[in-house]
């Protein structure tokens, strides 16, 4: 079939909309049509070329939300009609993994998902005969896209498009590294290192979590007044910190964070993330995406004297069992995300969406087709 | 009265037996007459100079089991005729770090112990009117020693001395690393760096835990026989791995460590256990004292991708709770002590000690009064 799609033909070029052939589903697989998608930094770290993993010809997003409309061969979960976001980390809840119950990290499709292909190491997209690679196993920035039945969540049909696609990503990313992998508790102080799509949400996850001192860091002071809305109770810009910002943050915290968050993705920051924890348990979790090659350093006292050092991807959330619960959050009002989007626009505007998130004039700017 | 101590006057020279003056117990403190005492790297440690913190004059030793023979105004949980083990980690009961139940790290005493004086600022030990510093709050090279009653753990009367006063340090930290911090569960891999008095304890622990896989990492392949009569099931010796050790590890666990642990205090060493860890869960638990100033590095992917990174004093244990339930186990016969204690030897003999620790022949030395 014929699908409208942004092409990221090569790296650092703007996106082009195009008409691009889609193959149908599968066995496995279903076809979705995307009703909105939101744009990340992810998608931009991909499309500067700095992605060692980046594949090109592509179709970029992983940050959609859409129904189902075609269903391939033996396909059980869902069905036609059902509302659903993809997921960028499956959950086939067979894999040695999936049942550790340890982690949110499915293999299931790993390999030909980190290659741009589908499970059968093919893509469904190609245009004049020419294949284009899937991206992180979702492509969202086409209005129809084929993804494995493992890698899309069901949600409720009474949720709008264009705002829970947000919850394909960074909501989940920020509220899932508070609740499922630090496990913050009621009357925790929380140092939240940049206020960014991602940050804003540690910061709601936070609050949702019951912490007592919510701190936000950030270079940018126009941040401050909605991470506020969402829950901070300090904003910290470390250019107005007379000497280091380590020991200023222990002492705000009256010893340490017992959570800290890196969403930012500097090496430095998530230095600073970990040694401002309180000494004995405080933990400290790096969201944020470094450059390749870069390396994170401290000494290993920080580590002896009781700091935890840990990361999260997609928040620690298994996909298909808890996107649905944080959706149901969104329409019960215990999480905001109509404050966090900050522009919605048609799909043919794709290449502006990245400029303002360059400009820092975004938190997130959804596309709808 | 006078006491007959092993003395450090100065760093890097012999220790010299000498008759001190020690001054009874002050309020809340008791005497305890040191019936045996291990010598560990610690000790070394701090003798050679290299520790920023060392003090001299001094008498060091920490890790010791005696007799109560005096106690202190207000003391109420020791009286005269109690066996005990000092504890350089003292546990209080009251402080924030006891109090939140998420360290051992208590905090009552740190600035006075680690100033080499008791809790009033003053040190017990003088001899010829000048002052001698305490050190780790124990100084167990002495025959009498006095201790705050909150660093005294109360243990059962038929617990030999010289076998369980290796529980005040190596036994604990080893076998606490396993059980309290890394919380090993039946069936997991464990890799085990360094297989000297601490890297044999987390072997036993390991066992005691269930683990299934329990491999020992050591350049000297003297520590094999020994290693496996504590649990080791593998043992890998680097200098006959061809290529890396990392994926080598890797794959003999199919997939990377669940738990691993450093017991050397090479950093180094300290990434290579993290990185051989399984993505998704596998934690590593740092044991070892690196050099002063010495800094751990990894990129922050090999958090992100679900590796725990953590670190272990005094095996995460309250000393108090749980070091009476250490002797337990090894009265019962759970954990062997016998066989890691390579020599017996009087006080006056403790230059020799060090140097047998020092050429690798023995894992642990006792001395006795």
């Amino acid at each position: 079939m014929d699908v409208k799609a942004a092409i990221a033909f090569a790296a650092g070029q703007p996106l082009k909309i195009e008409t691009v052939q889609l193959q149908p589903p599968q066995a496995g697989e279903v076809l979705i049509e995307i009703k909105a998608t939101g744009v990340c930094h992810t998608d931009a770290f991909t499309l500067s070329g700095a992605d060692p993993e980046g594949l090109f010809p592509t179709i970029l997003g992983h940050e959609g939300a859409g129904v189902v409309v075609e269903v391939g061969a033996g396909v059980t979960s869902l069905k036609v009609g059902d509302h659903v976001i993809p997921l960028y980390t499956p959950e086939c809840r067979q894999c040695k993994f999936c049942l550790s119950q340890k982690t949110n990290l499915c293999q299931a499709i790993r390999t030909t998902q980190g290659r741009g292909l589908m499970p059968d190491g093919t893509s469904r997209f190609s245009i004049d005969g020419k294949m284009i690679h899937h991206y992180m196993g979702t492509s969202t920035f086409a209005n129809y896209t084929v993804l494995p039945e493992i890698a899309v969540a069901k949600i409720r049909e009474d949720a709008p498009f264009d705002k829970v696609c947000y919850i394909g990503c960074g909501v989940t990313t920020g509220v899932g590294a508070v609740i499922n992998t630090a496990k913050v508790e009621p009357g925790a102080n929380v140092v939240v290192f940049g206020l960014g799509g991602i940050g804003l949400n540690v910061i709601q996850g936070a609050r949702l979590a019951g912490a007592d001192m919510i701190i936000g860091v950030d270079l940018n002071p126009n941040r401050r007044s909605l991470a506020e809305k969402f829950g901070m109770t300090h904003f910290v810009n470390p250019l107005e910190v007379e000497g280091d910002l380590v020991p200023y943050l222990v002492d705000l915290t009256k010893g340490g964070a017992d959570y800290s968050f890196e969403c930012i993705g500097n090496v430095n920051v998530m230095r600073q993330a970990l040694e401002c924890c309180h000494k004995g348990w405080g933990m400290s979790v790096i969201i944020g995406v470094a450059g390749a090659g870069q390396e994170i350093s401290t000494r290993p006292f920080q580590l002896v004297t009781g700091r935890v050092w840990k990361g999260s991807a997609f928040g620690g959330a298994r996909g298909r069992t808890d996107v649905p619960k944080i959706v149901d959050w969104y329409m019960d009002g215990k999480i905001n995300i109509d404050d966090l989007i900050t522009y919605t626009m048609p799909i043919e505007k794709v290449n502006e969406a990245f400029d303002l998130m360059h400009e820092g004039k975004s938190i997130r700017t959804v596309l709808t087709f």
